[in-house]
């Protein structure tokens, strides 16, 4: 057997094992201390009522012969590729039902959507979830990075004068919780169209947008139906971490539609649907009693990132997020590594983020709060994190 | 962008479009007729109480926040690796929960499991679940075939003084339904160590053997978990088509522990884990009582396939499996296409199956039938088979 070598060129994370193992040493401790974590990527919210109710009536057609379903359509029921259709016709955006394909969560699809491609100059920002780089590391692309930093709000703009095959975009941004605005975003599709590129928009953090001028897909911009291809996921929205559902737009104009196509034989041939009660229960997500019932969670979250984001402007402690996004990018006190931050924060505050290094070099000197904990105790570990920062000063 | 020519050399399959095609157009000029399908290839029976009962309670741990559950271990929660890991010890398997990895079922993971290799010589039976050979296809892999035919028993055996680097074993096989014994088995695990090859071994229909002296897993073989990948799925053992759970071994033996470690690194970074509530009730599927309860089903469509073997068998027509698998392969009529015997079938006993060629150059002349029907139609379309067959010679 041949292996596949470019395997061999990852690197090795340890960002959430050596988390973990810091955490764990100090608990240890101080086993009467209370450690708060804001830095859990996971939602903690239960799912929404109606989405219980009909997840509990998918489950008993499952238990007789004349309602049992099967295998699916590969691509997902009509049920729920139809209310994507509306979710997406609710901002104007016009899709067809083919153009949607339901998988079991972005990170599948932004994963395995490499494989369309041959071998390519991948554009990525830094900081960037880790995953949209490690995928084409084993792919053997060549990884190019476009620095997001203070100076453009962490977001790279076009690096005119030069051309990538594949171009990575999340808006709002994980690590950075920054929002492309409409014209900024054009600027990318603009590019991505004079220079033959596709845009890989992964949109999973839309529904934290509540700034009504900001976009919330990539098809809202002119020309991104030839040049873009659309991630998104209820993980986040709906509180789907655990049940796995999300869906990819390839729009039909894509290299002269070439692309549906593939990505449809690609679908057809590697996966077999979403599981059945957890398309029902992403269904009832996006009718309008349970998108209200879900929009509370995503509210009680941005309440969190509310409150982290005032303390820190009242403590004039430099960040973006926190509006529009569920993460917050803060700067790291003067002269400190991220890590150097981490450990002062655990020890001084009890206090748990994610070192902005994790995310890529350019993270380094930053740090990364989210808003998906408890809000008491939310309010109280950010309390005690702008006090230990404050002291440094 | 640039595009993966490979996909270009992807034929197009109109298999079972073709078929559906033929039957909607019958259909309708025949709308008082019983068309009776024997080509289902998914299952028909409702899920088992113990998993119904499981699903509930999970989806209940998901309304409150409490025992709300998010991400889960990529590779699957402990409560289901353990399961299976019993699974195995009942046969005499031995197995570390780390060298099994949950996933959304067979399809993918076999698909996925690819990736680990570079360009790759691969050897597939003929003929073989086109699957298979469509992902081997899109990897640009130079695909080769072992045929099975009447003189083998529809088993190929090695190609001695030939190497491969990934060697595909299907036992029971889908579309022929037979099942190599040990004996065969080690052949194929000896010839496997002595080339270098990866044998991919597609466990799926192992809990249709009631021939306790045929081997249900590869790694009953001396030496397997030196050359061998084992991928199992609960779809056909207990009726999880539209739920989506499956398994892949991967010995930590393979390739020095590389294999294991590759592919860990793939499901963590393109995978989020099979949903909670299929994963809760994967494991009563595999509890005694669950699995005592899945066996019913499994018996009900064997006694399909018992019912159709024995009317086969004294009509004396040709056929192999029936027996410890799903799947009848019988010989379609003296100078007939698989195509001819399909459209007379229809036309003459409106019954329906699929031609064999469907899989592949080598399942020409023979007919595909499936035993995942209901009893009694199952047992008339069986009867209208053989009439219609029968008056030909």
């Amino acid at each position: 057997m041949k292996l596949n070598g470019n395997y061999a060129r990852l690197s090795d994370s340890y960002l959430f094992s050596n988390i973990a193992a810091k955490v764990r040493a100090y608990k240890e401790a101080h086993p009467d201390e209370e450690v708060v974590s804001l830095g859990i990527g996971d939602v903690t919210r239960p799912l929404a009522p109606d989405v219980i109710r009909e997840m509990s009536a998918a489950t008993r057609d499952l238990a007789s012969e004349a309602t049992f379903r099967g295998y699916g359509p590969e691509q997902g029921y009509a049920f729920l590729r139809d209310a994507i259709v509306r979710h997406y016709a609710e901002k104007g955006v016009v899709l067809r039902a083919d153009e949607i394909f339901v998988g079991d969560g972005a990170k599948s699809d932004l994963g395995n959507m490499v494989e369309l491609f041959g071998r390519s100059r991948v554009l990525l920002p830094d900081p960037v979830y880790p995953a949209y780089r490690d995928v084409n590391v084993m792919a053997g692309n060549s990884i190019h990075f476009a620095v997001g930093n203070g100076r453009n709000g962490f977001k790279p703009m076009p690096p005119y004068g030069k051309r990538f095959d594949i171009i990575y975009i999340c808006s709002p941004g994980n690590p950075t919780g920054a929002v492309y605005t409409r014209e900024e975003l054009k600027e990318w599709v603009d590019y991505a169209l004079a220079t033959g590129a596709v845009i890989f928009f992964d949109a999973a953090y839309e529904a934290f947008v509540s700034d009504a001028s900001l976009p919330t897909s990539v098809f809202e911009i002119e020309g991104a139906r030839e040049c873009a291809v659309e991630f998104n996921s209820l993980s986040k929205s709906a509180g789907f971490t655990g049940m796995r559902c999300g869906w990819t737009v390839v729009p039909s104009e894509l290299a002269d539609g070439a692309l549906n196509k593939m990505w449809l034989r690609r679908q057809t041939t590697k996966f077999n649907g979403a599981s059945y009660v957890v398309q029902r229960a992403a269904a009832a997500a996006l009718g309008s009693r349970g998108e209200k019932q879900c929009r509370e969670s995503v509210e009680y979250y941005m309440s969190n990132a509310r409150v982290m984001h005032e303390a820190l402007t009242a403590a004039h402690i430099r960040h973006t997020g926190g509006v529009n996004s569920p993460y917050i990018w803060m700067q790291c006190p003067k002269g400190m590594t991220s890590w150097e931050y981490f450990d002062l924060l655990l020890n001084k505050a009890a206090v748990v983020g994610t070192p902005g290094v994790g995310f890529g070099r350019h993270g380094e000197g930053y740090f990364r709060l989210t808003a998906f904990g408890n809000a008491e105790k939310t309010a109280r570990a950010i309390a005690r994190l702008v006090e230990v920062t404050s002291s440094l000063k």
